[in-house]
């Protein structure tokens, strides 16, 4: 029988090859089938009305779909650079209003989903859902040319801001802290509008591809240029003025917060402000709600800050000390 | 030749699209052809058996359909959520037992290729290894009731502790924390029942799409909580216990190595133990096998911890001198 | 009419079912229709010839088409890991010279694109766009060979280095670190061959899947392994040596940039120098072009660095002072 085996292996190897004639699928009659019960254990968990099911008639938004809304409003705000096609300026208006109509459509419908869902949960009669999306939607495509002005400032800071970009190109393609900010600016206009559930979709898929969290309901101004990022944190009750610039790792968060700050600090201003042409360096952290950055100020590389700074102030740490040892020990 | 140009651009333009007119697929035959010296090249490399190469008549697993396994347990534990079919209570069942049936087929072909790929590679006789491969599916299967109880205790406690969440499903579309927990819950399961190379092959698509990385090995209890996340690290021999809370940048990591620590501490604790009721800041390091963070112990953001610390106990960073300077100098 | 609605639901619900007869569609009529008001806004500043667009006659390089030609080097590099088929000796050779053709083709493609998309922006002429693609795409090509004996050194490294790796498989598989360094040294050597804009959609992609941000302009021996990564920068003017060991959230950067950086210090070397068989543990921070870390010399975690350090010496934080409260206070 080895005569017939696979001929470029050595003996032992055969054997091992032989056994794959013991098909897998032969092999699972010799198992207990474990789906029967399996599904009746769980099905009886989501019956019985835990946090995690959506079992209801209503349908709920889909996380592709809003992941194709992005690049959808992408390729409006940056024609011509993630489309196949060629753009000529006689085509345009074609391309523009192609996209626009797709986008405006499946807009409405992943808002109409996620407004159905919502009253569907909360226990309300839904209203003029349908009406209330296709506003939204409208009320965003309206708010494409303002976030359009808003990201060429982001674009103009980055150059400004750094050595290693070449130009408006390789910062449309290849800055995560552009596609971040954009994917932020299009969130927050949707939180503005008061729709449920997408923009936080919105922002876990921009996290997703740059590890920077920007919560929605961020207030962040314009020229705002965040370099390299992986690990930036922007809470929810920031606000951040004009031509800010801001390193990877920076958190702007809360201060510690009780166990059960779920409940009692959800509306609360928790996050810091940062006023205009401030500049925070790589992994600083500033902390509380009433801590203010001034105009202009810089905060320096680690910095740890729970207190105000006013303006025109320069924070840095104390150069900690550092031990140098020769070849032998160090933990 | 001009005049039979692209009319709408000045002339100089018109050149350089004409240049495409020299044909990219012309131009080629201008070049040598790199490719019969590069196959020669590499294909020897690989015969000399190098490390990095799989020429083996034996499949390997593939990386795209573990990533396949992990959207269909994520399917199966929160139901409704990333289908685009509309659950009710009377097709729930028909759903879990066909999702179930596929993911036990799946589950069982890339087992089985991860264990044949490892007895290839320690040159063993592979017995009965479809039997192995149903088996450990099977297990797997058996855990999801379990896996989805714990899974909804991460929930409730990122509902606790997080201002930011405002349901459960903004928890489960678009937490980074949440979808690491659950993959880790998968991954540690199939560790435990000695899968090979699938566990990590999960870990990585979660460190992916989170940046979070907690390794299969980890031992980690319920109600379990990760915000933000990015740059989380969770060593291998970390034992945490419940409800447990942990923000961006947290390394619970190994005491600095020797340079052959590959070989010397493959199965030693190296990570530390984290106990019930822990919360742990931004960016705070804890290291080492023999250090313990006891019950209800509070870690401060940025603290560098290699020792034990005892219950009940608030360890924070010494406020650091800040250097605050006028507009003039600071590096 | 509620007779005729779901019958599973109480009464509440069916209303709110029975809204969704209010269809979207009809909704969409009752709003007036944002488009053509949107297009022709867009549509001017876009003519208006501002930063981001690319209205023009010549193609753009494909970002998708880019992430491709990465995932043919990686079945070329590591053959029989991505790949649905299984190899075997035998048909090696065959392999290899179809996945080579694809990739040249592809290849010369995008760089073409690139070149004439550069020259456009630039207003010259392009001469021998084709040929030049072609010659780097053959040059890549050639390269191959000497980047998978890279490629095998770093993965040695990491089995060195990492206790939980347990073989060359996972280490392939499921490194983030590795990924990076693939990626880095193919877009490494396309700068190093003058193609514009494809290195660093390169890069953007593998900070995408890895949180690790190599710019391909930096220089890095072999046998380097960065474990975990997620956070690591390293600038474009770094040089790295031989056998040099990097953890999460290490910055090798800039020293603090004047607000209009961007232009002034595009081709100073502003990044240190690490020479070979260099450990810099998580989180730390080494800055400044002038900042040389000597030989076999180890930077402790946390560690803020802006002075060379010299050959065999460790460098640490001393221990900060940590703060242990009772159940009480603390902020």
């Amino acid at each position: 029988m080895r005569m017939s085996g696979y001929q470029g292996l050595p003996m032992g190897q055969q054997e091992r090859v032989n056994d794959s004639c013991n098909s897998d699928a032969a092999a699972m009659a010799n198992i207990d089938n474990p789906i029967p019960g399996v599904v009746a254990q769980l099905a009886q968990g989501f019956k019985d009305g835990r946090l995690a099911s959506h079992i209801e008639p209503v349908p709920i938004p889909s996380k592709d779909a809003v992941i194709g809304l992005i690049e959808q409003a992408q390729q409006i705000l940056f024609p011509g650079f993630f489309t196949p096609m060629s753009l000529r300026p006689e085509n345009l208006e074609y391309y523009l209003g192609q996209q626009l109509s797709l986008l405006y459509e499946n807009l409405a419908t992943q808002i109409s989903s996620a407004i159905r869902h919502d009253c569907f949960r909360h226990n309300q009669v839904c209203t003029h859902c349908g009406e209330r999306s296709y506003a939204a939607a409208a009320a965003l495509l309206q708010s494409l040319p303002a976030i359009r002005e808003l990201l060429e400032t982001d674009i103009q800071a980055t150059l400004v801001g750094d050595p290693a970009a070449a130009n408006a190109d390789e910062v449309i393609f290849s800055y995560p802290g552009l596609f971040a900010t954009m994917v932020y600016r299009l969130a927050h206009r949707l939180h503005q509008l008061g729709v449920p559930l997408l923009p936080r979709i919105m922002s876990e898929h921009a996290f997703h591809r740059t590890a920077i969290d920007i919560n929605p309901a961020a207030d962040i101004g314009g020229s705002f240029f965040i370099d390299h990022g992986a690990g930036v944190v922007i809470g929810a009750t920031t606000r951040i003025g004009n031509r800010v610039r801001i390193y990877q790792g920076v958190t702007l968060g809360a201060l510690s917060l009780p166990r059960d700050a779920g409940e009692r600090l959800r509306n609360v201003k928790r996050h810091p402000t940062i006023e205009d042409d401030v500049i925070v360096y790589a992994n600083a952290t500033i902390l509380g709600g009433r801590t203010v950055v001034g105009k202009r100020s810089i905060i320096g590389g680690n910095v740890w800050l729970t207190e105000s700074v006013g303006q025109d102030t320069k924070v840095a740490l104390e150069q900690p000390e550092l031990v140098y040892l020769g070849k032998e020990d160090q933990g």
